[in-house]
């Protein structure tokens, strides 16, 4: 089975994502807006026990984090996807390091961007276009995330939440 | 904003359920297919914290519970809606009950029948068809539920995963 871990922002960060992933995402009815962590990764049916075990280990190391998007920016020439920006900071790198160390999956083939994707999968001058249009209105917002979530993936793409980890914090 | 409490059975479930909503449940896009436990309620923003100690509190008193889907059956003539009948035990009923009793939310206007809605909002003619279609190829199905989910609805309708409570079970 396909497992995938996201942190799901507030309900105000996903409204805004969705009046565009609406237009412009084919991937829109699959997930709701998310911040990929970890991206899909294979566990067999017998090891998922284990995985989450393991995966609520790695969770406790952690603190909830700032998600801050700063701006709305492009993949291109990569691929024609457009992304609501989320800062980097320290708490987000080192989760996402740590799902990729003695744990499931591949390493990431890239390095990590922190983002919530707005638009994917358009043509070049699609993209060209809502880029232009969407860099202009931007995006500024701040949150934190006191919570992640494991997913995986049904036979028609879309993902179900299996479980929800909570990073620690000072209310707890 | 609106929350409800869903159980989302296994893939297995989930992906025989969604053959069929993919074709004749217009709620498809909306959310992975569930089994409702407690249908959408309004909590206020400053309420939420309050709400999910609250509910945290409700399912510790709760065990893991059977999920055994036994056949294709309708909510006609009340509305034209096709389901895999859940089997209720007194699990399933007293976790229901106890969500409905001093929590939020208003009283259930049916009695409660545990199902997964696999088609609904088709026509008469229509339902007839497909109701004598699938109740030929019924469904035999059962599996262990040891977590259920909180989730909110976004503007466009969909659902996103806000929480996840464990049954407290042998293994924990």
């Amino acid at each position: 089975m396909k497992f995938g871990v996201v942190a799901f922002p507030s309900k105000k960060l996903q409204d805004v994502a969705n009046s565009y992933r609406k237009r412009y995402d084919p991937h829109y009815e699959l997930i709701t807006p998310h911040m990929t962590l970890k991206d899909a990764f294979e566990v067999e049916e017998t090891q998922i026990k284990d995985m989450v075990k393991n995966l609520a280990e790695i969770v406790k190391r952690h603190k909830p984090f700032q998600l801050h998007a700063t701006r709305v920016s492009t993949f291109s020439p990569l691929t024609n996807t457009l992304y609501f920006k989320i800062e980097p900071n320290p708490e987000i790198l080192s989760l996402h390091e740590d799902l990729h160390k003695d744990f499931y999956g591949n390493q990431p083939k890239y390095s990590y961007v922190p983002h919530v994707t707005i638009a994917q999968k358009m043509s070049d001058s699609e993209h060209a276009d809502i880029f232009g249009q969407l860099k202009m209105v931007g995006i500024n917002h701040e949150e934190t995330i006191d919570r992640i979530h494991l997913l995986y993936q049904l036979e028609d793409g879309s993902w179900t939440v299996y479980d929800t980890f909570r990073l620690p914090g000072d209310d707890q």
